[in-house]
């Protein structure tokens, strides 16, 4: 496994790879590696010929200090893991090498990126669009995996791969669980055992609202449950439970097929996200 | 010579030609070609084994509709004058190809993209960024070619280029000009004899301003002489002169070194821009 920490070396190497290489896939990542980012290494280890990780906690995609700031940061074990996981190249850049020059372009990615998560957290997925944009740039891959859990990211990156033309097939990989449901998630590791436990609470929600919307229960009574049941878990605070549109992210009423509820809120001072897809 | 309408077939050509060759060279213009753009098709010959031109009228970059509208389309000629120059692959997309679905991402260039031709022209250059950007992506060219004639523009590009990490070597081609001395460009096809005449006023401003801030000529005093000379000259209604920092675009007292004199104005309801590079 090669690990690259500029941008330079690594293009040159990946052009050298690349004349003998059907396919490069790349796994874009903050790091504090889980088994869900293991399993988007094995997704892309599948298809294609070599497979970048890329580990780089992008500051313009956090709205909030003290979570970039706590973000955990683990690069030996992530690179114990992507060696054992048998991924070929680690891009690991510091902030003065992906900004090198002051930022001037910023990037609005539109209504999809307004609603929910664009909501709670102003800005979030402009830094995203810019970030990844850099990535595809500099590793050019024919493929990219993402994981299904940042749901509405997924959505957002496929506009900006279908708007501005990359020729790059994105995959989105399911989410990986914890025995207990808890959706795998780099902030997990900020969780106490018993935070753990009650962070349980948005996976468990989504549970019940699938079956009641599936139920045809109205979705506001279905909203009101769920606040009543995280409410009553301590330290759980939720932001928002939806049911949209997979398509456009648009709210929807009764529409099983190609829906998405989606729940996000606090844990502590750990923000969480999850989400369920209805059939 | 191929010629491509659709972003598909162009990408299956290229990425068989992209194994046997060394490079590509793209030509980016929005058609009416003149010797300016041949000089383009040059320079992209002399460094690549194969140069695309792209001719493409881009609506997000006009600000004006009676100019979008009015801007000249002479597709059959172009090919001939691409034929002739030796190059090797027109792409010239519908906007239904090049927009296809509902534009969602907005780009914001900056300070770079909000004075000047920013100031005058709000909106032109995030359309720039945006059609740009598509163009790099689907035929990921080596190197690319633009006129020194847009010369604000090519700051934009070349900002877009760094900050995104495209990995496309960008090149300025000096301004080509008539006997008159009047810059190139496809829109003087919309002005008559008389009219290219009086559209010299903008050279010979550049020359005369260069003189006077040569020989330590306060540049307010400049900018008046220059409102009159163009004052002066039937349908000419001058936008702006300005002295500014090559590398950044803020306006210099006295460095002559690495600045630029930019103008622009109209003749009739023609706009034109003009430049000249101090050393």
């Amino acid at each position: 496994m090669e690990i690259f920490y500029e941008i330079k070396p690594l293009r040159a190497f990946l052009r050298g790879k690349r004349k003998n290489l059907s396919s490069i896939g790349l796994v874009p990542t903050m790091g504090a590696l889980h088994q869900g980012h293991i399993e988007l290494i094995k997704a892309s280890r599948g298809q294609n010929d070599l497979t970048v990780c890329s580990i780089y906690v992008n500051p313009t995609q956090f709205n909030n200090a003290f979570d970039l700031e706590k973000y955990p940061r683990t690069l030996d074990s992530d690179k114990e893991k992507l060696e054992k996981a048998g991924c070929d190249v680690i891009f690991a850049p510091s902030n003065e090498e992906m900004y090198q020059t002051k930022s001037e372009i910023g990037f609005d990615v539109g209504e999809i990126g307004s609603v929910l998560e664009g909501e709670f957290r102003p800005g979030h997925f402009n830094g995203v669009a810019q970030v990844v944009c850099k990535l595809f740039n500099i590793i050019q891959p024919n493929r990219a995996y993402f994981g299904q859990k940042d749901f509405q990211q997924y959505k957002v990156i496929e506009n900006l791969v279908d708007e501005l033309q990359f020729d790059i097939q994105l995959t989105s990989v399911p989410i990986f669980r914890e025995r207990s449901g808890l959706a795998m998630s780099s902030r997990n590791q900020r969780l106490n055992e018993s935070e753990k436990a009650n962070a349980t609470v948005f996976y468990q929600s989504l549970l019940m609202a699938s079956e009641l919307v599936k139920k045809g229960e109205q979705f506001i009574t279905v909203k009101n449950k769920v606040k009543q049941m995280c409410e009553a878990t301590p330290n759980v605070k939720l932001e928002y439970i939806e049911w949209v549109d997979t398509k456009n992210l648009k709210p929807v009423q009764n529409v099983l097929d190609g829906s998405v509820l989606l729940i996000a809120g606090y844990v502590g001072d750990v923000r969480l996200i999850d989400n369920l897809l209805l059939e």
